[in-house]
């Protein structure tokens, strides 16, 4: 057990009210808090006077699920809140360290107006974006752009890996010290210094150049998510922060094994790519304060909001059967969820749950690793992942919001900090510095725009 | 002449370093404003301060022009800048009252996504989003989006109405009071008032609902620019705001006379649409002065700059000629830029201007409205045109920035409030309670969501 250079990364995953699946109901909860700026910027704020390395947000281009009854009493579920470079980039206006990480699908966005978006976050941020890059495989999301169905599992990676190419192409497109900006010789930029991308693929048709300089970081720090096989080859090849979602340690070192694997394989080092598994802990000075919080979150989800959120991710009808009997075994694995299911069907089988206990522990920390108890304990298992070839970092899911990551910043860090786990001051001003990445140089293209004139 | 009721509106129309070909050049300019955040935010404060009704940005989803020898020696020419909702947003969290106009395309961009972000942005400001509804009749933007060539002018024009009517109803998917967020019963939202818009049209498929609230204007302020048939018409239709370029009173009053008839033959009433002409105004203490001022700024134009500037607007090479022979008169009219044509081709025309004459206008003033004078010269004409039913309000163009919108404001504004023409302190809180336009309805639609399930 060699205690590795440099500090863990930090980031939060910030829902609107927190991932619990009640958390809007807690007596301190800004039950607006989707569209409420201030209540973001403080968190964002706060997370910041604590180091943390990144903000993160997840979004989803449509209102999930179909079942609007059990949707009315959950709020955590993509159906109304804010757009999440829009208010990244209103954040970056009240901060001045931390990351700024937005989810965006590769799916149905375009990557030239995608990749000016990142870009311009990245220079009002002074080099703090992040770019969460998914695919979305959601019905929801589908038939809001054309569709009657969601794309193909692999034509959506096929597309996610395209797409990520122009992006970074069209990052690309200026040389670094292409804007010279003489007022006495009347010369603003270097012609020779801006390239075209003339990309022609399956998917896209990109001639670039883009028309913003090249960003404070180059490109954004790269994130992805994906754990299933398309998606580790995909974060091996090209991501730089990877969040994911694993129980034990053994399935952590599985999974960071894999991926650095796949780095390497692809010409990479195993530190150009970052593990930051989700955490959803609940902390509490005792054991019993940590488990009374808990207790008093779970008893404010009501059964059908768990039994409606477990019927989606495993993509099947529950609620016809007794909610105590066994979750079914021959759950069919979908497309559009597969890596999702595994994790949950495994979890049941692991743990012996009950249809409705699954419910309740997936609508609480939803599938990913809860570890309730005090700071010391909650330290103890963050400091055996990181120092055991399990993660580079977490991802902080507070299962409520302003409250758990309060409590998470007044009582987890300083622990952390103790332990010299992590950071007391900001070394650098970039995400890339938090992360101890490398700013990519530009990839050598013969295209020059002033050819085309 | 009756004085009407009101003030007039003002909006500051923001390009990098100002609106002038050489302003980048000027001693004061922010040589790399168009990527600097504090130089904008600066500015935005500096026109709320001013109490200004917007703030107004352009765009262009690609570097516009082939010339990149004449493109490096002129920054403001969409070459190189933030993209507008990203810096709006971040400039939302630095203003307080000043409305946020972005401009956006409904050409490349998907009404779902581009929906989302508007509504976010009038969340986050608190009712100040505006948005120039513009469409891409550009082959720089065509090649980024995989195709050959721009869409055709009418295709273009079906395509926005088509879009539009998409996003109002898209933003029209909650009711205002949908969110009840009631934690005692768990309520959240109430079911039977979210809808889906269930849109199958020529260009978009949408289902809906959008995923996040009806915002505080209900939709965001609708600004359009088309001085075609079809511009006029769907300004007529829907706008609420229309930017123009006008250089004559006569002129004016019969864009002003033709888009209210337009809104009456819509059954709008003439008040729901606001005409604000660009004005580039260039003020000095005295005449002599505001001509120096001017005079110093075109000297710094490069000949070729101006040439390729006017190549590009007109559609024709002209660098062949004899840059003192009187601009052609049978240059073809094309789909792209027909209405820009023509204004540029009517000007050379009523002033005799040469080919070199033309392109240092152009690239001076770029074909609006030049008014150079004395601050109550300057008044005096915005007044006429008040007064006499040829604008609205206006969208100040200052040459330079800073120093162009800060003479504006120290100098012109006191006279436009010593004369009762504009406010000395705002009204309301959004961009509508400064213009006057009454918050939008949802319209009536029967297709809940909640019976989809």
């Amino acid at each position: 057990m060699t205690r590795r250079n440099g500090h863990m990364a930090l980031g939060a995953f910030l829902y609107p009210t927190g991932h619990h699946a009640a958390a809007w109901r807690h007596p301190d909860a800004q039950a607006d808090a989707g569209i409420n700026f201030r209540h973001y910027a403080r968190l964002a704020q706060a997370a910041e006077a604590a180091k943390f390395d990144l903000l993160f947000l997840a979004d989803s281009a449509g209102a999930r699920g179909e079942d609007w009854g059990a949707l009315a009493r959950f709020s955590t579920h993509y159906v109304a809140q804010f757009e999440p470079l829009t208010l990244l980039s209103a954040l970056a206006a009240v901060t001045e360290r931390i990351g700024l990480v937005a989810t965006a699908s590769t799916t149905y966005n375009e990557p030239y107006i995608l990749a000016r978006k990142f870009a311009s976050l990245d220079h009002i941020s002074g080099g703090r974006a992040g770019w969460n890059l998914v695919t979305s495989g959601n019905e929801a999301e589908a038939f809001n752009f054309g569709r009657e169905e969601h794309l193909a599992h692999g034509d959506r990676y096929r597309r996610a890996g395209e797409f990520l190419d122009v992006a970074r192409g069209l990052w690309d497109s200026w040389e670094d010290d292409a804007f010279v900006r003489d007022k006495a010789s009347g010369v603003f930029f270097d012609p020779e210094k801006v390239y075209r991308l003339d990309h022609r693929g399956e998917f896209f048709g990109v001639r670039g150049p883009l028309n913003i300089p090249r960003s404070p970081q180059g490109w954004p720090v790269l994130v992805q998510a994906g754990s299933s096989g398309p998606g580790k080859a995909l974060a091996g090849a090209s991501a730089e922060v990877v969040f994911t979602a694993q129980q034990t340690l053994a399935d952590a070192q599985a999974f960071y094994r894999d991926v650095k694997a796949e780095a390497i394989a692809n010409g990479r080092s195993p530190d150009d790519v970052k593990i930051m598994p989700g955490i959803f802990p609940v902390v509490g000075r005792t054991r019993e304060e940590a488990e009374a919080k808990f207790e008093a979150l779970q008893n404010l989800i009501h059964p059908d909001v768990a039994l409606s959120i477990l019927e989606h991710r495993l993509g099947v009808p529950l609620r016809h059967l007794p909610h105590d009997a066994p979750v079914p075994t021959d759950i069919p694995l979908t497309n559009a969820a597969r890596s999702r299911q595994t994790l949950l069907l495994e979890l049941a089988e692991r743990e012996k749950l009950s249809i409705l206990q699954l419910a309740l522990r997936v609508a609480g920390a939803r599938g990913h690793w809860q570890v309730t108890g005090t700071p010391e304990e909650i330290v103890d298992v963050m400091e055996e992942r990181f120092l055991n070839d399990g993660a580079d970092g977490f991802n902080i899911m507070p299962p409520h919001l302003p409250g758990g990551l309060d409590d998470f910043i007044a009582l987890v860090v300083p622990e952390l900090q103790r332990r010299g786990l992590f950071r007391k001051e900001y070394e650098g001003r970039t995400l890339r510095d938090h992360l101890g990445l490398r700013r990519p140089g530009r990839r050598h293209r013969h295209n020059r725009a002033i050819d085309a004139a």
